[in-house]
Protein backbone atom coordinates (compact mmCIF):
# COMPACT_ATOMS: atom_id res chain seq x y z
CA UNK A 1 0.00 0.00 0.00
CA UNK A 2 1.52 3.55 -1.15
CA UNK A 3 2.88 5.58 1.98
CA UNK A 4 1.99 9.23 2.30
CA UNK A 5 2.98 11.25 5.02
CA UNK A 6 0.24 13.84 4.18
CA UNK A 7 -4.05 14.01 2.99
CA UNK A 8 -5.03 16.93 2.38
CA UNK A 9 -8.96 16.68 2.71
CA UNK A 10 -9.81 18.59 -0.46
CA UNK A 11 -7.78 15.63 -2.47
CA UNK A 12 -10.25 13.47 -0.95
CA UNK A 13 -13.60 12.04 -2.52
CA UNK A 14 -16.96 12.50 -0.33
CA UNK A 15 -18.93 9.51 -1.42
CA UNK A 16 -22.67 9.40 -1.30
CA UNK A 17 -23.50 5.97 0.26
CA UNK A 18 -27.66 7.11 -0.05
CA UNK A 19 -30.82 7.52 2.71
CA UNK A 20 -28.42 10.73 4.15
CA UNK A 21 -25.12 8.72 4.61
CA UNK A 22 -21.49 10.09 2.85
CA UNK A 23 -18.41 9.22 3.38
CA UNK A 24 -14.42 10.26 3.08
CA UNK A 25 -11.70 7.80 3.72
CA UNK A 26 -8.97 10.60 5.00
CA UNK A 27 -6.18 8.73 5.92
CA UNK A 28 -5.10 4.93 5.02
CA UNK A 29 -2.24 2.43 5.84
CA UNK A 30 -2.17 -1.17 6.52
CA UNK A 31 -2.79 -0.88 9.96
CA UNK A 32 -4.81 2.44 10.29
CA UNK A 33 -7.91 4.21 8.79
CA UNK A 34 -9.82 7.50 9.55
CA UNK A 35 -12.93 8.12 7.59
CA UNK A 36 -15.18 11.07 7.91
CA UNK A 37 -18.74 10.00 7.89
CA UNK A 38 -21.52 12.60 7.23
CA UNK A 39 -25.44 12.34 8.75
CA UNK A 40 -28.18 13.66 7.87
CA UNK A 41 -31.09 13.74 10.70
CA UNK A 42 -32.81 10.21 10.85
CA UNK A 43 -30.09 8.25 8.56
CA UNK A 44 -29.24 5.45 10.16
CA UNK A 45 -25.89 2.88 10.08
CA UNK A 46 -27.58 -0.22 10.12
CA UNK A 47 -26.45 -3.00 12.54
CA UNK A 48 -23.37 -4.79 11.24
CA UNK A 49 -20.00 -5.92 12.34
CA UNK A 50 -16.40 -6.80 10.93
CA UNK A 51 -13.34 -7.68 12.56
CA UNK A 52 -11.79 -4.94 12.68
CA UNK A 53 -11.36 -2.95 16.25
CA UNK A 54 -12.73 0.95 15.37
CA UNK A 55 -13.22 4.36 17.39
CA UNK A 56 -15.76 6.42 16.11
CA UNK A 57 -15.27 10.24 17.45
CA UNK A 58 -18.69 12.44 17.33
CA UNK A 59 -17.54 15.89 15.77
CA UNK A 60 -20.57 17.37 15.62
CA UNK A 61 -24.35 16.51 15.81
CA UNK A 62 -26.40 13.80 18.02
CA UNK A 63 -26.60 9.49 17.57
CA UNK A 64 -28.39 6.87 18.91
CA UNK A 65 -25.45 4.17 19.35
CA UNK A 66 -26.58 0.34 19.95
CA UNK A 67 -23.45 -1.65 20.55
CA UNK A 68 -23.45 -5.40 21.45
CA UNK A 69 -27.05 -4.86 22.46
CA UNK A 70 -26.37 -1.45 24.71
CA UNK A 71 -27.64 1.81 23.50
CA UNK A 72 -26.63 5.20 24.04
CA UNK A 73 -27.29 8.84 23.05
CA UNK A 74 -23.81 10.61 22.33
CA UNK A 75 -22.98 14.05 21.68
CA UNK A 76 -20.01 16.05 20.36
CA UNK A 77 -16.93 14.88 21.73
CA UNK A 78 -18.00 11.47 23.09
CA UNK A 79 -16.48 8.38 21.38
CA UNK A 80 -17.53 4.75 21.54
CA UNK A 81 -15.09 1.70 20.91
CA UNK A 82 -16.10 -1.35 18.85
CA UNK A 83 -13.99 -4.19 19.57
CA UNK A 84 -13.32 -6.86 16.63
CA UNK A 85 -16.94 -8.51 15.42
CA UNK A 86 -19.38 -6.69 17.95
CA UNK A 87 -22.97 -5.56 16.52
CA UNK A 88 -23.34 -2.23 16.20
CA UNK A 89 -24.91 0.33 14.46
CA UNK A 90 -26.30 3.85 14.62
CA UNK A 91 -29.04 6.51 14.11
CA UNK A 92 -28.22 10.45 13.90
CA UNK A 93 -30.99 12.41 16.00
CA UNK A 94 -29.34 15.83 14.84
CA UNK A 95 -27.33 15.94 11.47
CA UNK A 96 -23.52 15.46 12.00
CA UNK A 97 -20.27 14.10 11.63
CA UNK A 98 -18.30 11.35 13.13
CA UNK A 99 -14.74 9.78 12.61
CA UNK A 100 -14.12 6.36 12.40
CA UNK A 101 -10.92 4.62 13.47
CA UNK A 102 -9.90 1.18 12.25
CA UNK A 103 -7.36 -0.70 12.53
CA UNK A 104 -6.18 -2.70 10.50
CA UNK A 105 -7.52 -0.74 7.17
CA UNK A 106 -10.85 -1.34 6.16
CA UNK A 107 -9.10 -2.63 2.58
CA UNK A 108 -12.98 -3.67 1.49
CA UNK A 109 -13.48 0.08 1.74
CA UNK A 110 -10.53 1.13 -1.48
CA UNK B 1 -7.08 -3.26 29.66
CA UNK B 2 -11.11 -2.89 30.79
CA UNK B 3 -13.01 -2.93 27.74
CA UNK B 4 -16.12 -0.67 27.48
CA UNK B 5 -18.47 0.59 24.55
CA UNK B 6 -18.75 4.12 25.46
CA UNK B 7 -16.68 7.02 26.15
CA UNK B 8 -18.69 10.62 27.22
CA UNK B 9 -16.38 13.11 26.30
CA UNK B 10 -17.72 14.81 29.79
CA UNK B 11 -16.03 11.51 32.05
CA UNK B 12 -12.53 12.44 30.71
CA UNK B 13 -10.30 15.04 31.98
CA UNK B 14 -8.36 17.33 29.61
CA UNK B 15 -4.69 18.04 31.05
CA UNK B 16 -2.45 20.66 30.78
CA UNK B 17 0.99 19.88 29.55
CA UNK B 18 1.50 23.44 29.46
CA UNK B 19 2.90 25.68 26.78
CA UNK B 20 0.09 26.23 25.05
CA UNK B 21 -0.97 22.32 24.62
CA UNK B 22 -4.03 20.72 26.61
CA UNK B 23 -4.85 16.82 25.96
CA UNK B 24 -7.69 14.71 26.55
CA UNK B 25 -7.97 10.55 25.99
CA UNK B 26 -10.99 10.04 24.58
CA UNK B 27 -11.27 6.36 24.06
CA UNK B 28 -8.12 3.28 24.08
CA UNK B 29 -8.39 -0.12 24.08
CA UNK B 30 -5.33 -2.29 23.94
CA UNK B 31 -5.03 -1.91 20.28
CA UNK B 32 -6.04 1.98 19.59
CA UNK B 33 -6.05 5.21 21.10
CA UNK B 34 -7.95 8.58 20.63
CA UNK B 35 -6.49 11.55 22.11
CA UNK B 36 -7.85 15.16 21.62
CA UNK B 37 -4.88 17.50 21.77
CA UNK B 38 -5.66 21.46 22.00
CA UNK B 39 -2.96 23.75 20.97
CA UNK B 40 -2.81 27.76 21.79
CA UNK B 41 -1.66 30.07 18.48
CA UNK B 42 2.40 29.40 18.80
CA UNK B 43 2.23 26.26 21.12
CA UNK B 44 5.16 23.58 19.41
CA UNK B 45 4.79 19.63 19.51
CA UNK B 46 8.58 18.64 19.98
CA UNK B 47 9.93 16.53 17.07
CA UNK B 48 9.98 13.14 18.49
CA UNK B 49 9.04 9.82 17.36
CA UNK B 50 7.99 6.41 19.19
CA UNK B 51 6.51 3.21 17.46
CA UNK B 52 3.07 3.79 17.31
CA UNK B 53 1.28 4.34 13.92
CA UNK B 54 -0.86 7.61 13.98
CA UNK B 55 -3.18 9.45 12.27
CA UNK B 56 -3.41 12.89 13.19
CA UNK B 57 -6.89 14.18 11.85
CA UNK B 58 -7.22 18.46 12.20
CA UNK B 59 -10.57 19.24 13.48
CA UNK B 60 -9.83 22.85 13.92
CA UNK B 61 -7.09 25.60 13.39
CA UNK B 62 -3.55 25.91 11.37
CA UNK B 63 -0.60 23.55 12.28
CA UNK B 64 2.51 23.23 10.57
CA UNK B 65 3.73 19.27 10.23
CA UNK B 66 6.82 18.50 9.88
CA UNK B 67 7.10 14.44 9.37
CA UNK B 68 10.35 12.81 8.38
CA UNK B 69 11.92 16.01 7.32
CA UNK B 70 8.72 17.23 5.26
CA UNK B 71 6.87 20.03 5.70
CA UNK B 72 3.44 20.93 5.31
CA UNK B 73 0.46 23.95 6.73
CA UNK B 74 -2.56 21.81 7.34
CA UNK B 75 -6.03 22.89 8.47
CA UNK B 76 -9.19 21.18 9.45
CA UNK B 77 -10.21 18.29 7.54
CA UNK B 78 -7.04 17.45 6.52
CA UNK B 79 -4.99 14.36 7.93
CA UNK B 80 -1.64 12.80 8.22
CA UNK B 81 -0.20 9.69 8.78
CA UNK B 82 3.00 8.93 10.58
CA UNK B 83 4.78 5.50 10.08
CA UNK B 84 6.47 3.84 12.89
CA UNK B 85 9.51 5.71 14.42
CA UNK B 86 9.38 8.36 12.04
CA UNK B 87 10.24 11.39 13.32
CA UNK B 88 7.72 14.42 13.41
CA UNK B 89 6.21 17.60 15.63
CA UNK B 90 3.72 20.56 14.84
CA UNK B 91 3.73 24.46 15.16
CA UNK B 92 0.24 25.65 15.90
CA UNK B 93 -0.41 28.63 13.28
CA UNK B 94 -3.92 29.44 14.61
CA UNK B 95 -5.60 28.22 17.74
CA UNK B 96 -7.61 24.82 17.22
CA UNK B 97 -7.50 21.23 18.01
CA UNK B 98 -6.38 18.05 16.14
CA UNK B 99 -7.20 13.95 16.59
CA UNK B 100 -4.41 11.63 17.36
CA UNK B 101 -5.22 8.16 16.74
CA UNK B 102 -2.61 5.26 17.68
CA UNK B 103 -1.59 2.14 17.41
CA UNK B 104 -1.43 0.41 19.55
CA UNK B 105 -2.32 2.35 22.75
CA UNK B 106 -0.26 4.82 23.64
CA UNK B 107 0.12 2.92 27.31
CA UNK B 108 2.86 5.73 28.52
CA UNK B 109 -0.28 8.19 28.21
CA UNK B 110 -2.35 6.15 30.80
Amino acid sequence: MELKNFFPGDDQKLEDLGDGVKRKITAFHDNLMCVEVHFEKGAVGALHSHPHEQISYIVSGEFEFTIGGEKKILKAGDSTLKQPDIEHGALCLKAGMLLDFFTPCREDFL
